[in-house]
């Protein structure tokens, strides 16, 4: 099933993956997924959102149990995020139907559209149309980088741009969901755990900073008579992470533009986007404030105008307490006898499961990635610790389904 | 004649022009410089590469006066940088003509194709063809950002890219080149001159730091983890400053790369490029040499790989000494009881007078620039100044041709 995955999509150059939303990539796991689902017997449904879903007995029932995550990547990403979750669910479907239980709940097995926004600029667009996070006005407005809107690529891939729009009845008929993902960090590997469970997801926000200065010839023009606005840009990069690393926060300048952007000019703009998370939100406004005080203090020294806009923003995710006790309890009762914890872990990622917890008890589980790499090739998961997350999520799925 | 000029390639948007190397803003910008030979009855000639003659008095006739600059423009470039070299050559043989003089040396009027390189990334194309710098099959692998190679270029606009190369008969001709140009800093305004002649152009270089880290995802990676190559090259913007600085040159980051470039990604690279030019070659070495060290030096700090390539470099210029003499005598004849000095400075900039000073005798005269700015809409030059700069051009001219 597993090597079935692995091609596609892949870049023969960086060795990443490339499955953005609509692509010919993306249908490719999508057929995948339907194949997948009809090998199992499974109920298949594409709903209007674009995410996929194979049902192990009646949805209609309700109080369904949901498991999953997503087959899209960022540019050049790992194999594991995203697939690992979907993988791991049809494998712990197979194991629990091994073990010969009887379910009394429906069993969703679920593909979320678009989760990674590498296409659109905007992540968990599958899961945020669904809860009504994303009106369908405003999905109708995203637009990829060589000008495609959203509707024409969905139109493209064959599939009804005005269709989309809040699922209230789809969602009420779920009980209980939980996400299976690689750890995007090392603490796991820290911890020696293969597998943990998550508390909450940090709080979150995305902010522009456009430093304007003026254009001018990079051989003619003297230092005193310039304002060139990558001098208070580079100042600002080292601020970030000078605030992080004093708040225990994270914070990253991952990308930058210029203009005009020639050799031999002075910049008349640079705009960076920092990307900022810490456990707390009194935390993360400390380090956005101290970034942007740095900023604004240096852009004045070169006579350079600063905006900052906050181009997105979302408050810490808590997931439900009482499911993710009953998880510790049930992936206890398995684990104990073999001295195997279960430690229960906050993330700075955002995922499908972020967005749903706002509507119906959610829950992640995540497996221990021993580079701690993530959104690159070498992010990674051992076929032991892989298993064992197989395992614990049919502990899990058993547990919730035949209580 | 200026007024017909200024609408082409002008961006509606910037107020920037955008007069790329064969592309229809460079036709239209040819068309118009072919008719102003027409409409003085001048001889034409478009040579093999690319650049536009237009002869008063017969070319053969050898120890011929040229004179002139270019038509194209960098992205965003303002009106004078390169057309007021070509427009004041047309007017200052309108004003010979005038005075009634008779020309006992052919006198040439040029405009040089593809000299800001805006297009292909080098500089001064058609000059280093002619005079052999470039040979052609080096031009024929150059290639614009959409992929079109020069050669596809050159063809779609008309010109055949298989007649290209050395052409040292057309050099052979002319016993001199004047070049005018609006001078890209503030030195004349400084010194409240409307006219000054060049002294040299600076060495001048460009280097290509490559950092490299590894990708990983901005919200889940400790920053202890991190190899994040965003954070020395901000070290390093930061050190060329100072170096430049501290040394009395300059340095600048005007382009930068960053891969994958995701909001959310710490990156696996970035790519900056440094332009440096410093008055002697030794000052150069200096800044070059400590920007490098402080790049290593925070490379390391990061564990982040550092690759530094020299993309191109250009020595020292020296103009011809004896023909910068005599223009400064020819100038201080005419100007002197006006109380006009003539400022002899140094530029940072190339031009094609810096190549064909390699195998003619040539110099440049610059005319006061109030803003100092270059390469930007911001540029300017009075009409005041721009007569004044014709005058002095025409009586060069005359000095040269009427000895």
């Amino acid at each position: 099933m597993w090597h079935e995955l692995l091609p596609v999509g892949r870049h023969t150059g960086s060795g990443g993956y490339r499955r953005f939303a609509w692509t010919p990539a993306d249908g490719e796991c999508r057929d995948w997924f339907r194949e997948q689902a009809a090998a199992r017997g499974l109920t298949y449904e594409a709903d209007r959102n674009g995410n996929q879903w194979a049902w192990y007995g009646d949805p209609a029932a309700g109080n369904a149990v949901v498991t999953g995550s997503h087959l899209d990547s960022v540019p050049d990403g790992g194999a594991f995020d995203g697939p690992l979750g979907v993988v791991s669910a049809f494998a712990a479907l197979d194991e629990l139907i091994a073990r010969g239980v009887r379910l009394s709940r429906p069993l969703g097995i679920v593909n979320f559209g678009d989760e990674e926004g590498a296409r659109f600029g905007l992540a968990c667009v599958g899961s945020r149309l669904t809860t009504g996070q994303l009106t369908a006005e405003q999905a109708h407005l995203l637009t990829d980088a060589d000008g495609i809107t959203l509707p024409r690529a969905m139109e493209a891939a064959g599939h009804d741009p005005d269709a989309i729009g809040a699922d209230p009845g789809r969602l009420a008929r779920i009980g209980a969901f939980v996400e299976l993902h690689v750890e995007q960090g090392r603490a796991l590997d820290l911890s020696g755990d293969p597998v943990g469970v998550a508390s909450a997801i940090w709080p979150h926000g995305r902010w522009r900073f456009d430093f304007r200065g003026e254009a001018n010839h990079a051989g003619t023009t003297r230092l005193t008579d310039r304002h060139d606005p990558m001098l208070p840009y580079a100042e600002t990069v080292l601020a970030a992470r000078r605030e992080a690393r004093d708040a225990g926060a994270v914070a990253t300048f991952g990308k930058v533009a210029v203009e005009p952007g020639g050799v031999n000019a002075v910049p008349s703009l640079v705009r960076g986007w920092l990307d900022s998370r810490a456990p707390r939100q009194d935390t993360l406004d400390t380090v956005v404030g101290g970034v942007e005080k740095a900023a604004r203090a240096h852009a004045d020294e070169h006579g350079v105008r600063l905006d900052v806009v906050r181009e997105s923003f979302t408050p810490v995710v808590e997931f439900d307490h009482a499911l993710r006790d009953d998880i510790a309890r049930l992936l206890g009762r398995e684990h104990g006898d073999r001295g195997i914890t279960v430690p229960v872990l906050g993330t700075g990622a955002g995922h499908d499961a972020g967005i749903l917890a706002a509507r119906i008890p959610t829950a992640m589980l995540f497996v221990r990635n021993p580079t701690g790499v993530s959104h690159s090739p070498a992010e990674s998961a051992t076929e032991d610790d892989c298993l064992a997350g197989v395992r614990a999520l049919a502990d899990v799925l058993e547990g919730l389904a035949c209580p």
